[in-house]
């Protein structure tokens, strides 16, 4: 796959379920970076909705459209997948030939109420290993977003949580990194996809410390680097 | 097992396999809070050398002893394990009976060289949960301390990393975390010991890092918590 050319070529971004508070988020983000955003959706109208409501946070014009998600899936040059778990293999299933020889980004945390502040991974090790399992060698699976808080994507304020990024390829991770530099966040390299297991997991220790904590939204950040993100 | 009991009676930490950088920082730490510290090796000779070293730390008369690793086991009230993975579980095994009823800290990370910025768990899902298979139920297994950069802990400087803590009931955790506060530095209750496979694996990711920025010492630390760590 020529990954190095797809670095220079990523116009469009299709966010798979994207009419959550993490799609609307990421959408924002990037429409606001100037990316071509597709919103898919099952439903044409829940997708339309989201749009408009995405379109709403702006005063310019920027380009955020609604599909459905298999068309979506091969409309984007780069897929993002948020979908609750459950919905999770059978998304993949529906769009695995839209995908091949592009990067799905995987935001997918495999909770299992009611314990979620239990890690509890599927068999294939993670969701992001899952998909990696569903999709085959031909798609460059991604892990990456699951440990933000979606609602401050929605704002023009920083957001206090970094993000670790794993998955099938230094190329691939770097093109992520990239996406999430453009969507004003700080992102770190994390290494294999084997690794997605502390990053999806970390998510449910992050909503133990909610709850004990009293609070909405920890995260995050890797500290004693120094400047070394802004590389 | 009577928990409550232990928090007022914590008198005595013993670190097995202390002679190491992890071990000597911890014991300088809670030294330095006024704990009797028992640094256990399979060489008294070392144990003894440890010892020397820690107590040079100091001005004042501190209570750091050095004792074989069984013993160290029988006298402590609280018992550190800090050993390679490739002895923990021989390590465990020959301390199974002086652990009974006690709290077992594991800082274990199972990394299997030359791959440790890949997660590898062991069949057990995580070292911890490997240490509590071994030691039954009835030692209080709980993990802690893999994430932070040892070397810093032999100083009097603040250390920029969170510890997690996850582990077996909210009365072992709340010990630890009592522990880690006298330590002077900031732990969450992370959860249930399956939890530890994120504590563990984020281990390797920091390494990756550590290598991919150039940096030595990088760390986490748990945002939007507000003043939450100080309740």
């Amino acid at each position: 796959m020529m990954v190095g050319d797809e670095i220079k070529t990523i116009q469009t971004i299709a966010i798979l379920g994207g009419t959550g508070k993490e799609g609307k988020g990421l959408a924002f983000r990037w429409a606001r970076a100037g990316y071509r955003i597709i919103i898919g959706s099952r439903s044409l109208e829940k997708a339309s909705a989201a749009v408009v409501e995405v379109k709403g946070y702006f005063d310019k014009a920027v380009q955020v459209e609604a599909m459905l998600n298999q068309a979506a899936a091969a409309a984007g040059d780069v897929i993002i997948l948020t979908v609750p778990f459950s919905a999770h293999r059978e998304m993949l299933e529906s769009v695995k030939s839209e995908l091949q020889g592009k990067i799905l980004v995987d935001v997918t945390v495999p909770l299992v109420p009611p314990r979620v502040t239990r890690v509890q991974m599927p068999p294939a090790g993670s969701a992001a290993q899952e998909a990696q399992q569903i999709l085959g060698e031909g798609v460059l699976v991604v892990s990456a977003f699951q440990n933000i808080s979606y609602e401050n994507l929605l704002t023009q304020e920083d957001i206090d949580c970094d993000i670790l990024v794993c998955g099938s390829g230094k190329a691939a991770r770097e093109i992520v990194l990239t996406l999430i530099k453009a969507a004003g966040l700080i992102g770190w390299d994390a290494g294999p996809l084997e690794n997605s297991v502390v990053i999806e997991g970390l998510t449910s220790i992050l909503i133990g410390i909610n709850k004990q904590y009293g609070v909405k939204s920890s995260g995050i950040k890797i500290t004693g680097v120094g400047g070394a993100e802004k590389k």
